[in-house]
Order: C-alpha cells, then sequence, then structure tokens
C-alpha cells in the first residue's frame, strides 16, 4: 500500500472530512486522521442523487450478516428470484461442446459480432415473435436485461421523461438517477423527481390509470410484472400501446418472465398492432433458462421505430451495442441456441414447470392463513399483502423468525410497502418446508 | 410487420424528410413516400454529436463487401487485432467442466456476485499486482475492457474533462461523446470539441508533451499502445502519475496488452508509486488468453482514489456495477480462473510468443522495403507509416491489391493520418504469406 507515503498531501477540506456526503461513511475518513491525496475530479452528480445500495446486493448482504449470526439455522432463499434447477443436459452438452471446440483450430471463435450471432438472432425471432413480423436484424443479443436497460438508458441519454410502473424493478429507476434523467430523492415520498411513478395495485388490478398519466417520453413497463407477478392482460397492453402512440412515448417492455405466463395473456408487447412503431422489448435467458450466472438475454428494437426527428432508433441502439458493448460471450450463445431447439426448449417448460408448481403451494400456503397474496400465476414470484405493516420489518421479522429470505416491497418502490415478494425458485423440499414454516409463524 | 397500417399517422415534417439528420441515410424515408407513425422522443443529442460507425464493424463493413466483390481471393485478416490461436486444452476443460456441473443440483450456480468470483479477484491480484498493494476486493471483474470502459464513463458523468492519446483506442473518445462530455465534432480537425488529443508520435516516442497539455479531470492512457503498440517507460510513467498528481487528475490506465510487454515497461500502473491515488486500471482476458469472444475482463479501482469531496471512487465503481452489470458469465470467469494456474499461464505465455514472432516476421518485411515502422516489440500491433499519404486510401489499396485487410490510422484520431496498424494476430502461413504479399507490393 502507498496510502501512507502522501500523507502530506492533504487535499480535504476539514467540514467535508465531519460532513461526509450523504450516503458515505468511510471509517478512515470519519477517524479523521489520516487523509491522502484526493483528486480534483468532482463526483458525479447523478450518483450524489443516487440512493445507497443496489437492492439486491442489499438483499445479500442481510441474508450474509443473518447467515453469520445464525450459522446453523437453515436459511430458506426466496430472496433475490435466483434460479436453483440445473440446466438440461441438451443445453450444457451444446456448450460444452462449443468450449472443446474453442480449443481445436476449426472450432476456435473470436470476436463474435456485437450484435449477436446470426442464428440465435433468427432462432429468437422464430420461437418468440412468430407472426409478430420482428426479423432477426431487430433483436440484438445481449448478456442480460439488466445490462441492456443501462445501454438503453445511454441510448436514450438524460433528456427525456420517464414513467415507470410502481412497484417495480429497481434498475430502470436507478439507471435513469444515473444517467440524469431524475430529480432529487424527496425523502418524504420516497420518490424520485422528474420520474413518473403509476400505482400498479389490486385496487386496479395492477394497471396504471392512464387517464391520469401525464406524458412522457419513455415508459417502462415490465410484464409479468417483477415483483407483483401480474400479467398484463391483451386489453391492458392495447390501452398502453394505444396511449404510446397518441402521446408519441416510447415504451420499453421488459418480457423476461414472459415464458411463464400460463393463461391467454401476451408473452411480448409485439402481439398488440401498431407496438412495432412504440416499443422496444428487452429479454432475457436468465429465468427462462436457468442462466442468471451464463449471462444471456436480448432486446428487440424494431426499425420502425423513429425518434421525434424521424430518425430510426435501431441505427443509435446499433451504435451503442457496437461502441459500449462487444457481444455475449459465445458460449453462453451457444447454449441459447440450445435452449431454442425443440429439445432444449422442451426440457426448460419442465423446469419452468416445476418452478410454477412451487409457486401454487406457495400461494396455497398464504391463502390458507388469510393473507391476501397475488401473482404465482403467470409468474414465479408471489405478491404478499401486510397492510399497515413496514415491508422491511415484516422482511427482517420473516428472516428472523423463519430462515427466509424474502424482499421487502419497498424495494420496488413507495407503492410496495406493506408487502413482501417471495420467489418460488427453488427446490421442492425448500419450498415445501418454507411453506410450513411461514404458516406455522404467520 | 404492422408497418402499413399507420400510414395516416404522419408526423414528420416534410422539410426534415428532404434534409434527413446528419449521418442518417434511410431509402425508406429519403424516398418520401411512406411515413409511419414516430414518437415525440427526442433523438440524444449526445448521439447526434457522434460520428456515425464505429471503427471496427466499419473495417468488418469494408472487408465483407471486398470478399463479395471478390469471392475467390484468399483474404488475410489483420484488421480488427482478432485473436486466431485456439485456447489451450487445460482452460477450455476447466471451462467445460464447470458447464457440466451446471447441469447438476451440487454444481449449479446462478447469479454470482456483481464483482466477480473472488477466487478469480484473488488470482487476478496476485498474478498481475504482486507487491503493488492491490486487493482483492479493488477488483471488479468484467465481460471485457470496452464494456467497462462505458460503465467507467457512466461513472464519470456529463460534467467531467477528458483528454487522449492521440492515436488511441476509439472507444475511449466514442463512450466520452456518448455520456455528454465532448462538444461538436469539427470537420476540419476530426476532432471533438473538449476533448484534450495528446499528439503520441515517434517525434515524441509516443509519448505526449505534458508541459503542454494542459489539466483535465480525467486521463485515457493505453500501454501497450493500441494502435501504436508503443509500451511506456517506467520514466514516462513516473511522469503520467506525477503529472495526474499535481492537477488533482484521475488516469484510466488500460492495460489489455500487458502481456506483450517484452522488455522492462511496467505492466501496470500500479507499478509506480503514488498511482494508487490517481489511477484506474482496465484490462482484459481478451488478447491475453484468447477470449475475444469468450469475453472476460477486469477493472481496478484502489481505495485511495477520491473525488474532490473525499468520497472514494471505488463505491461509486460498485454502485454502478451492481446496477449496470450483472457480472461476467461464470463460464468464462472459471475459465479466468484457469488461464491463471501455473499450467494455464505457461500455455498461454507460449501462445503470446508465437503472436510476437508474428508481429517479428511482419516489423522484418516492412522493414526490408524501407518503410518507418512502429510497435511489434512490446505489443501485437504493428505501425507502419505513409508519410503524405490518406490512410483510408493506404487501407483500401492494401486490401484491393493484396486481399489483406489492415485499419487505417485516422480511424484511431486525427493523429493516425499517414499510418495504418497491421495485428500480428494469424496463424503463421497467413502472416508469412501476409508479409510476403505486403513487400511485393510495396
Amino acid at each position: 500500500m502507498y496510502y501512507s507515503q502522501f500523507l502530506s498531501h492533504v487535499c480535504m477540506p476539514h467540514a467535508v472530512l465531519l460532513q461526509p456526503t450523504k450516503s458515505w461513511s468511510s471509517s478512515k475518513s470519519n477517524a479523521g486522521t489520516k487523509v491522502g491525496h484526493c483528486s480534483k475530479v468532482p463526483r458525479n452528480v447523478n450518483l450524489e442523487k443516487l440512493r445507497s445500495g443496489y437492492l439486491f446486493p442489499e438483499i445479500s448482504r442481510h441474508e450474509a450478516e443473518h447467515l453469520q449470526k445464525n450459522p446453523d439455522e437453515s436459511l430458506i432463499r426466496l430472496g433475490i428470484g435466483d434460479t436453483t434447477h440445473p440446466i438440461p443436459d441438451t443445453i450444457t452438452l451444446a456448450m460444452a461442446e462449443h468450449v472443446h471446440g474453442l480449443s481445436t483450430i476449426q472450432g476456435y471463435r473470436g470476436y463474435g459480432a456485437e450484435q449477436g450471432n446470426m442464428a440465435l438472432r433468427k432462432a429468437i425471432a422464430g420461437k418468440f415473435y412468430q407472426d409478430m413480423g420482428i426479423e432477426a436484424d431487430e433483436i440484438f443479443v445481449s448478456d442480460g436485461a439488466q445490462c441492456d436497460i443501462s445501454r438503453l438508458q445511454l441510448l436514450l441519454g438524460p433528456n427525456v421523461t420517464v414513467a415507470v410502473q410502481d412497484p417495480s424493478f429497481p434498475a430502470y429507476i436507478d439507471s435513469s438517477v444515473v444517467v440524469g434523467q431524475a430529480g432529487e430523492l424527496e425523502e418524504e415520498t420516497g420518490k424520485y423527481g422528474n420520474i413518473i411513478y403509476m400505482n400498479c395495485g389490486p385496487e386496479n388490478n395492477f394497471f396504471p390509470d392512464l387517464s391520469a398519466t401525464p406524458r412522457t417520453d419513455i415508459i417502462f413497463f415490465c410484464s409479468p410484472n417483477n415483483p407483483t407477478g401480474h400479467a398484463a392482460s391483451r386489453q391492458q397492453l392495447k390501452q398502453l400501446v394505444e396511449f404510446a402512440r397518441a402521446n408519441g412515448s416510447i415504451i420499453v417492455y421488459d418480457s423476461a418472465y414472459a415464458v411463464y405466463i400460463r393463461d391467454e395473456s401476451p408473452k411480448s408487447i409485439f402481439e398488440i398492432p401498431g407496438a412495432r412503431e412504440v416499443a422496444i422489448e428487452i429479454s432475457s435467458f436468465s429465468k427462462f433458462a436457468g442462466f442468471t450466472g451464463v449471462r444471456l438475454g436480448w432486446t428487440v428494437v424494431p426499425e420502425e421505430l423513429k425518434y421525434s426527428n424521424g430518425f430510426p432508433v435501431i441505427k443509435d441502439f446499433n451504435r451503442i451495442v457496437c461502441t459500449c458493448f462487444n457481444g455475449a460471450s459465445n458460449i453462453a450463445q451457444a447454449g441459447g441456441l440450445a435452449c431454442l431447439s425443440t429439445d432444449g426448449y422442451q426440457a426448460l417448460c419442465k423446469v419452468i414447470g416445476y418452478y410454477m408448481e412451487n409457486a401454487k403451494i406457495l400461494v396455497d400456503g398464504f391463502k390458507s392463513v388469510d393473507l391476501k397474496v397475488y401473482g404465482g400465476k403467470n409468474a414465479p414470484y408471489i405478491w404478499v399483502h401486510f397492510p399497515g405493516l413496514n415491508s422491511w420489518n415484516v422482511f427482517g421479522e420473516i428472516l428472523q423468525k423463519t430462515n427466509i429470505v424474502t424482499v421487502p416491497g419497498r424495494g420496488f418502490g413507495p407503492a410496495g410497502e406493506e408487502y413482501i415478494r417471495i420467489s418460488a425458485f427453488g427446490q421442492r423440499e425448500h419450498i415445501l418446508e418454507a411453506s410450513r414454516r411461514l404458516q406455522f409463524y404467520l
């Protein structure tokens, strides 16, 4: 460590030492003794606005702390929505074959197209967008939906206005703050300025009241929704597309859980006529194929989607993908192709069915103790209402008393207060045990 | 396609049709007949500033066009710097083992830490940063250096000033433009406003005249340099660190080619005392291990690096990595760990030696026809001077006459004019043939 060599270069004003910027606690500096050189580079104002700690690592931190204090308890993780089921052989064999090929002259592959292998792009178009007019050229393979959300934000830039479902997957809002679309965080409401929070709860069938929603440039919309598990109906999505067309908005539609839909709800926004001119869709192999650690996803940007000046959005997105990304791992892409083969897809449908049976077990368990429970029918998430309670307290108490990790609804937005999200990803024995423990506790 | 259904929703003013925004040519719209719905979302002004087409896909496009016109010619690709040598068995076996594990309950892994597996972070710290005081906690595993450059730009935000070597890897400048750090592109000079171009050529031993360089917040510095192949000496890097310390600047140091250094030049900026408080280092397994398609890299952010308000940069970078990224593929990470095993590293050193023999063959070939040639000693790139000539013309003529793909120096910045970059990645027979063809042609 060179740290001690430059103690003479103290540049930090004493006032700053006593008043660390918000969300900053450093034992070294708070001690007020050893302060080395610091740069004259200003901290990014957007990051200064950002709430400290992204939700899911925070949950993992709570989990680790609990484990440390209670090393002998059998923890059940129904928190961050991590897949648990092994990947079917037919898919891992394809990846292993690709890997072995990399050690041969014939099979070695270096850089691929930034947009992804054409065979995979075609397979995605064929499997998920048949009869929707989506061409392989409009599909950009990614290393996952969360990563592409940030690349989309780089595309959109700081000067667009944004609406999100409340509650929703926190990456939409956090990435909006990072690129500078948001105002300050209002402590009282828990909302950022300049962002429209579209309330989605049981009182409106988890679909925003669009007649009361102001126009924004961008509308983030996730269906089946994470965390509520609600899949928007065709009628609801028709309204959404109509609303976007009327307002000249662009919908960023997250369909990462679409394969979990069991009823007639649309699996893609592009099932809705007119969506091609108003929507981008992001999706993922993570929950579809257990690729949470393998990393693979995709984004669809239709040719017809245009900025107000008529410039095609796809051209800018292509530029971003080529400049800020270098393609998904070719091994993951080989796996993705195998997922979409007849055998691979069939095997995955079984896994998805297994998780959805888990969901049913959890839903039934909560219902049996007379709690209001949502989701779990078209999504692997169960959204449980604890009227009048603080969701972080509920989260903490469930963890403490049952050794089950969940996610406090508040982490998904102000409207998530009083709720917790429970994931149905898990081995059956753990799900049964969790359901037993929860019923006993509740 | 729903395109034709909405012809009535014409929103694009006629004037825009006749005057497409710069770098925009769409046959559909230029025809001036069919114009569908377009949004009211403004195009990101940063992307409007950006030169159309990222360099390397442009090169690939030229290559593909040439191949289409000349399908019978044997093309040799010494352009985009793509690795060609198979990955040593010991590494692919480790990846295949990991892949097979994913199909078992014991071996299945879902989400990993966003920052990377701790075993890999420790191995990187041990192999590349021994005795430099870099801890595993300061290493963030990524899916490659180009991707992390953009994540660093998200970290830094639009309000920092930036200096880059000229010529340099185009992702630095392009990503600066994307996040809004740059001014307009000046057609005459080929430079963006607000960016300091630090000229690096034979006249200054490829190191900028720092006494004439204005202070900036950020200094992008790549060594061994892409494209010139120059590895900065210890003396030069000491000057650079001193300059950054004096100015309160942060160096973003790109060491993606460090393993190619054959002489005593530092392989990391952290070999220089005082660098921990002024530098971030980005690096990659791409050229080290042939992972261009597998995708793996890392970034080092030392604990001591601080913004002007004393806030540690590492905390913000950690937030960005958790919010905008979800970890590198766990298969690639298993491979990375194998690269750093004794066997893996030895095998890779042989591959690197092979590429460097290629480089010597190319350098000798150019010297034999009395061209001024740089690089190729500490890097797999050869930088060849064609005094008075336009580099795109040289590129085109070499492609036309010898069927060899290179990269025009101009693509790396204004100071790259009159140069071409030639990559030493290739199979020996192709390198020998390329050298023969080039000598004959030149």
